[in-house]
């Protein structure tokens, strides 16, 4: 079964606001068995609303619009859709009465554009909004089902899971879908891609793999339609399994996890602590950290030491070291680890010195150049790396790098 | 002139990730003066993305095609486009060496696939990326202009800020359009609308008028076509001293700055220093300074102090104070202050101690509550907050009110 996704407003044109309606919604819809054939979005015109609807509807079974049913004179999907399916706007009892109730509830009184909004094309199903003034309508054509939406992002979601996604999987019969996401760190997308050539070479074949790399993690999605729902995640898990036997120690989790939430996991089933000391990064990995619920069961606290004076005074690194080796060095975030164990009486510690930029670097220690040191009062493990010459990134890689070390340090897995 | 932006990517359309290049995109195309028809999302799919061309092409000037570039089986673009403009691949020699660059500065070898990344279609004018191995083409037909680009948000905002607009600028002729961004903090969008009302409804007739509103700022961005550039800057500049009239202490900065940026900017002109004592902002608020270029001359550290135990040893806050008010409390919040002061030697100091959620909240403080403090050895002002009861969207709210009381508390302003 195939669905088109129509977003319609001036504002995603123009680029004042990010489209995160179809992202949901095709989400949701994907999950239901739906293949999501194209997202489009267009401007608030009759004309070109019109025209998207002729197109895509000879090659699509659900059409799901949202936009252009608030209460202004730029809003024109309810009279477009009236006039697309050739009928006139009515006043919907049942409709006017949810407008009057949330009118009430947000104590104003009625005035003629709430009315107007009790107005749907004489033809469609109504479906009901609880939350907003816009009723949802649903239309069929050719086989094809037509559902409008309003685009206030938590009045479409309650829609669409409270009825619409009901609705539709009873009106259609779709397979099952299933995918699986694997996140993985430790190696850039190419050199995965070659390490996993072969188990992707023997993939059973009705799986779709996609990688989807950032600083943060690589994505690996794997896709399946198969009779049931079971027979497919076996398939898909099957799969995992073998992936596992030659990256394991690079799969940090699966579905939607960040490194953090992967460590704090781990942190917390174990009952231990961490604390961070941290220069170049200036306090991201301890931003990361805390980012996730719960993590002030396992995180104490952290130094941001942007000045050596702090480094020194704070996290007891040596003044002669600093002066031998420079704050970019092993020495100095061994020490820096060291010191802010004792600081906090933390199990764990992460530190991390290094150029971020853009200025700052030598010939010797280029922007990017970053020590990160990972341990606990047994072991310190150091390493160098060269990131690149942007400030922002050398920050998130550097913050990303320095939470996967902490997690195979803990694992015991080989630092890369 | 029109313009289309074509996003590919299979984890579009199953939802797996929101499409925000389309938005950078549109917006940055926008303010080049092209409008913007059409976003169309389409999977990794040769004969869908030809149809999407094919289709487009009939009513646009230049179309931007993100995705698809990436070194694995998954991405057909490239094979696509050479396809559609009737061309071969061909190793480029100018991006091997950008492949070669880029491979070497991460530290690994040249494989195949890296090689594979340096082949581009005969007929296309390249656009290099020093961020990653997918190159961007460019290529003309019937008076279209056809723009790859990669998907990696960071890659494909550079390319098109450094060589494809004003690629595009020179190709086309656009007429004069000048935006100014007057970037405000302090009152709520709707508050803000209402002090602005007067002075909206006087503004010159051919000003366009955009409120653009974030958990960290709300842009006030001001458009206008005219003949000459000096004369619609004149305009623009004119209309903004009234602006600042109303609410010159709200003004932190035009174009695209943050709170960080502007008190950065103010410490570094007055050559004064600031450090940070963070509990519910965990670091954010040091890391958002840190990411200004050049933050190292004023900002000497910080703690961010998760534990009480912390802000006890370290920050010297008295345990009688943290028994008898709590962690979240203005008691507290003002020792913060106090005590970093001491310890980084800075002229000034922030502190902020909350409870983000989602758990932690009382009836008498609850998630949300928020106690920011800031100040000198002279004076500190704390200030109660109660945000929401969304963990990150607190910690945002929170630092970039932190960031903006000393910024008032520096020139001399009402803190709100």
């Amino acid at each position: 079964m195939k669905a088109d996704i129509i977003a319609v407003g001036d504002e995603i044109l123009i680029g004042q606001i990010t489209d995160t309606n179809s992202q949901f919604i095709a989400e949701r819809l994907n999950l239901s068995g739906f293949e999501i054939r194209q997202i489009t979005s267009v401007a608030d015109d009759k004309k070109h609303i019109i025209k998207v609807l002729d197109e895509v509807s000879k090659y699509t079974d659900l059409i799901l619009i949202t936009g252009g049913l608030g209460p202004t004179e730029d809003d024109k999907t309810k009279q477009t859709l009236a006039d697309y399916f050739k009928t006139r706007l009515v006043l919907n009892e049942e409709v006017l009465e949810d407008v009057k109730h949330f009118v009430k509830s947000k104590g104003f009184s009625l005035n003629e554009r709430n009315i107007k909004q009790a107005e749907v094309p004489e033809n469609c199903k109504v479906i009901r909004n609880k939350n907003g003034t816009a009723a949802g309508m649903w239309f069929e054509k050719n086989n094809t089902v037509f559902i409008s939406v309003p685009a206030v992002p938590f009045e479409m979601k309650e829609m669409l899971e409270t009825d619409i996604l009901p609705m539709i999987t009873k009106h259609f019969k779709t397979p099952h879908i299933v995918h699986k996401t694997v996140l993985t760190y430790g190696f850039p997308e190419s050199t995965l891609a070659e390490k996993l050539s072969n188990w992707e070479q023997h993939l059973y074949s009705g799986i779709n793999l996609a990688y989807l790399p950032s600083p943060e993690r690589i994505r690996l999605r794997l896709s399946i339609i198969d009779d049931t729902k079971a027979k497919a995640e076996n398939i898909l898990n099957k799969e995992i399994q073998k992936l596992n036997k030659i990256i394991g120690d690079s799969v940090f989790g699966y579905g939607n996890l960040f490194l953090q939430d992967a460590l704090i996991g781990i942190l917390t089933n174990r009952n231990l602590t961490v604390s961070t000391a941290e220069s170049c990064t200036g306090g991201n990995i301890a931003h990361l950290i805390t980012s996730v619920p719960g993590s002030s069961a396992c995180f104490k606290g952290g130094i941001v030491a942007y000045s050596n004076k702090i480094k020194t005074s704070l996290l007891k690194v040596s003044e002669k070291v600093l002066e031998k080796y420079g704050a970019v060095s092993k020495e100095v975030v061994e020490q820096m680890v060291k010191g802010q164990l004792e600081l906090f009486g933390t199990d764990y510690g992460i530190a991390v010195s290094g150029i971020a930029g853009p200025t700052g670097g030598t010939s010797e220690k280029p922007v990017g150049t970053t020590w990160i040191a990972v341990g606990n009062k047994e072991k310190i493990i150091a390493r160098k790396y060269t990131f690149g010459t942007r400030r922002l990134l050398n920050i998130r890689f550097a913050s990303a790098r320095a939470l996967d070390n902490l997690r195979r340090f803990i694992l015991g897995y080989e630092i890369k």
